[in-house]
């Protein structure tokens, strides 16, 4: 048993050092491809938040979640290779995508590479019992599921919001339900706490991902990383635009005729206050996750970090 | 532990019903896509493999061997799926193609939850000591690596006869790898045995493709299920065109300026004796291989069955 413990920042340290030798020191002819990757990390949000939830009273993280955060954080990046193939995006994270760098052949490879690279960390945390709950391929079966969902229901402006908050919960909840769950089980949290960790990190997923939505209608572009209205461009549906056409259903013929053009739109959701609707769908969340905060009673680090995440997805909102 | 055993026919029944539960039984919006594949199985060879393989001295199969059959298949069809996106495939085993049928995006996408289905089914067996070295995302690394090495060897008509194996190796050789692996373990075969089994999956998988590569200058199409001189051209360079340029290294100005016709290297590949070289060196491997079935001391059902496939493979041969 070497599931000797650090203290944070050490750990977070670590699951860099552990990303940064998958994407660099593998065979070099994925290397190639992937190396360049290690710059693009971002925030490692889910790290962040599988090493927090994994805390114990002392503020130290076992080693068990260096491994799932490592892992979670190389499926992200999976996910986000297959993403831009399907979106035919040029651009992630402000770098060159790799499907525009390398083509798609090799994209579709590499991102099953690194999914196998993800299994592959993951294997290295000694079976538990305590882990055989936390099934890390039922989480990659939901972000699929999730984006079939989107897929199949591009340019559907009928589409209702249960349906599209079902959408969110594969496709952006799920990794941080993952990241939440599988840190709170390295922290041997009972299945109960589990449990609630669990929920706590799929409301802050459904946030962020709503907090995404209303980014799209951010009309100053430097701020997004991303063209204004390019989700509403790619047919990409999202909770402003579903209120805004259930509030007026006279749009839609309009928009399936293709006849909406993006600056008819983005007038449409301000007139229709759809960023504010969203805002407030994203608060019933935002206070669900705060009162399991509170039920949690959370160390401080760990509180500081988890509400700082669940803040961040929340304020993230120019609404 | 329910590691009840089975007889052979009944095992292969338990995994034709688990893959189909997989492709059908699934949320309907994945099954939309998948439940056609399950009546394109084909003969399901690598199930057939990890069944004998785990065979004890009575020829009866335990649980886990289903386990693992189904996965491997479920893995093979995801492969599959993500081959068809690179090459463009309109047909897979005479039927359309996923990506033919439903878009490049869906395919991605189901492949990726095909992925995810194989590993989940293999999360089913009971963690065992013994199971400790098969490691099923390694193999699917060395699929991907496999893949990527013949995509960027695409149009290389200089590559190596020992490069081109090291690709085969993955392409190929790992599923059947992967599949005598992890059947000699669930038969609780010790290190040294496992390891042979390990040997004798991957000179299969090797012979098969090598016959694969061959049926491409087979001139009576309906036999192959695939058009002549499909391989090359998709500019995908195999054993018989390999030696052809080993053999005539003028050729290669030719080919590199793309002035090479198919039918050009179809008499070049004649000439030379392609077909035939490829056949020696399959029978290299056969050779070896049926060492090792020697070396094992199979029981008669078991050597009937592995015995079986690695005839199919070899005989395939028009050579």
């Amino acid at each position: 048993m070497t599931n000797l413990k650090v203290d944070y920042d050490t750990a977070l340290q670590n699951v860099k050092k552990e990303t940064t030798g998958i994407l660099r020191m593998g065979p070099s002819l994925v290397t190639g491809y992937t190396a360049y990757m290690a710059d693009t990390m971002g925030k490692m949000l889910r790290a962040r938040a599988v090493l927090a939830s994994s805390m114990d009273s002392d503020g130290l993280v076992p080693q068990d979640a260096v491994l799932f955060a490592s892992a979670i954080e190389i499926l992200h990046l999976a996910t986000l290779v297959h993403d831009d193939i399907m979106d035919d995006a040029d651009t992630r994270r402000g770098q060159v995508s790799l499907q525009k760098k390398s083509g798609k052949r090799n994209a579709v490879i590499c991102g099953d590479y690194l999914l196998a690279a993800a299994m592959n960390q993951l294997a290295k945390v000694k079976y538990q019992e305590k882990y055989e709950n936390f099934q890390f391929s039922k989480y990659i079966q939901n972000i699929a599921l999730g984006e079939l969902r989107q897929t199949v229901n591009n340019r559907n402006y009928r589409l209702s919001v249960h349906r599209y908050l079902s959408i969110i919960d594969g496709k952006t909840a799920a990794l941080f339900e993952a990241s939440y769950h599988s840190g709170a089980l390295a922290g041997d949290a009972d299945a109960k706490r589990a449990n609630l960790f669990k929920k706590l990190g799929r409301y802050t997923g459904v946030i962020f991902q709503l907090t995404d939505d209303c980014i799209d209608f951010d009309t100053s572009e430097e701020q997004a990383l991303k063209p204004v209205m390019s989700d509403y461009e790619n047919g990409v549906i999202t909770l402003p635009i579903i209120h805004t056409f259930q509030e007026d259903p006279s749009l839609l013929a309009k928009a399936e005729a293709g006849q909406l053009s993006k600056e008819q739109m983005l007038e449409e959701v301000k007139s229709h206050e759809g960023v504010k609707y969203t805002h407030a769908v994203a608060e019933h969340f935002y206070k669900k996750a705060l009162s399991i905060i509170d039920k949690l009673e959370l160390q401080k680090d760990q509180e500081e970090i988890l509400g700082g995440i669940l803040h961040k997805a929340y304020v993230g909102f120019k609404g």
